[in-house]
């Protein structure tokens, strides 16, 4: 499978963060479950996911290319700039969930994963193709036909060894999470619901606003 | 130690997948318990091992090699072609046990070891040593030798500080085979009588065969 | 908060060795509980901490080096040598404890991390920034004004949100130890004890004395 967007300049934005401001406690914990779910079954999949990074990839956006088995961006600019990949929580007064900061300290390594959470650093192409967060980069009008051939690579190894090679790594994290929903819910529940964290989150959908 | 082969094109080819198609199970439980204590003799050895790797290590060759303290490669071709070095269980159609998986993910790091257990690749000399699988490559003549100055380099450490320092890395992923022995052995055993995977090795066994 | 030392050739020494060796038990254990208290301070902290590394930083100096968020060395020598870092306890005939192995394995990597416990190696500031155990590297001089610089970047981030990023990827490493806390007191004086160590230590001492 390829994964990618029909907005040339936005893989995706991430989270709605109008649903964090002033929730719904209940609302909330669904909009916050469905997003687990996401993980579980895009992290998960049977499927050898390819990620065709065409444009910006920030907060959840960088989670969805972050579950992917490969990913390929763009490293030319769209409206004049070049797109961004991370997970820049940190940035608007956030922070990621637990299981989401653990996939990034593994993808690009724990200290760059640090570094990378509590600065909420969003990486050029190029610097992010030095880290590891992406694997490959090339020109925006290549990132399709690139990520079919990288998907074709897939192809060629048995599923059933593939589907078991691919869980070597990820099983005991999907059944960390699949355990810790509950938790979860209620950890990130409290945590967005602090008054400091909705102040933080209020200034930046005002700055949103006047941009 | 220097843990080398007699035949300067293989360190090891790996397990005998004969033992693993169409086997006996009470014999393939013996087969699978004895390559869980060659692991773990190996990996927790209070000697400092060095792998001396003049030719190919594919499979459990590759897991001897992981095993060593340090790892020195041949960079020259033997018989027209550059030794090869990973964990290609997935071009066969099976999987590294999750312990052996576990070690690759540790020492090239997540993110590289997940896409090399997912595609079962094999790594040239210079590849190799890019990722970390290997520490040093040098001509095929010189492996021995190289490898021989590496042991001096261990034995100058007090051996009781060595061991302990060793440990601090190793002990807790020893530890945890200890106590899932027999789950892995069922595990193992489960995945290998799979009929889709003994047709894979059937037809793995036949290519071989024809080559 | 900037971590810095009055003494332009050295961070710190690490630990007086002279506790270790031949020790009254009680005291070595009040000692060794300070250590760890120092650790759960440093590393768990709220503020975020610039390390400004102007000399040597050996054995505990490394530690206190790598609880920091961001390093910065100076690359020029300082008395005819240049200052080096590293976790070297191997060295001199002990093994760090499991709580700061596993930070130096998570820091620079699980298998550059191996090779740097079990051979107790000094790292130069160049090397010590190609495997990623400091992040930058300036003319001694300028250590700490690009320390403060690095600083005001962590300022600029909401400090709720810096400090759950933060704890994204420290939070378990600081409850296991506080957990293990008398585990780890009891393990460390039964190592030190342990009549090999003594004798090693004993050695290392008197060679000192003669430098």
């Amino acid at each position: 499978m390829v994964l990618t967007s029909s907005n040339p300049s936005t893989l995706s934005a991430g989270l709605d963060l109008n649903e964090l401001y002033n929730p719904d406690p209940a609302r909330l914990t669904k909009f916050w479950t469905s997003f687990q779910q996401l993980f579980l079954d895009l992290y998960g999949s049977r499927l050898a996911v390819i990620g065709a990074i065409g444009g910006n990839a920030p907060a959840a956006g960088c989670m969805l290319a972050l579950c992917c088995d490969y990913r390929i961006m763009a490293s030319t600019p769209s409206k004049g700039r070049p797109p961004v990949i991370g997970l820049n929580e940190a940035k608007f007064g956030i922070a990621a969930p637990p299981w989401l900061g653990a996939l990034m300290l593994r993808t690009i390594g724990f200290r760059q994963g640090e570094l990378a959470l509590s600065l909420g650093t969003l990486y050029t192409p190029e610097q992010a193709l030095a880290i590891g967060m992406v694997d490959a980069i090339v020109p925006g009008d290549e990132v399709m036909a690139k990520s079919r051939e990288a998907a074709l690579t897939w192809t060629k190894i048995p599923p059933h060894a593939r589907v078991a090679s691919k869980m070597l790594a990820r099983k005991e994290y999907l059944d960390d999470l699949i355990v810790k929903r509950d938790e979860d819910v209620e950890h990130f529940s409290r945590f967005i619901l602090n008054e400091k964290v909705q102040v933080n989150l209020g200034a930046y959908l005002e700055s949103l606003k006047r941009k």
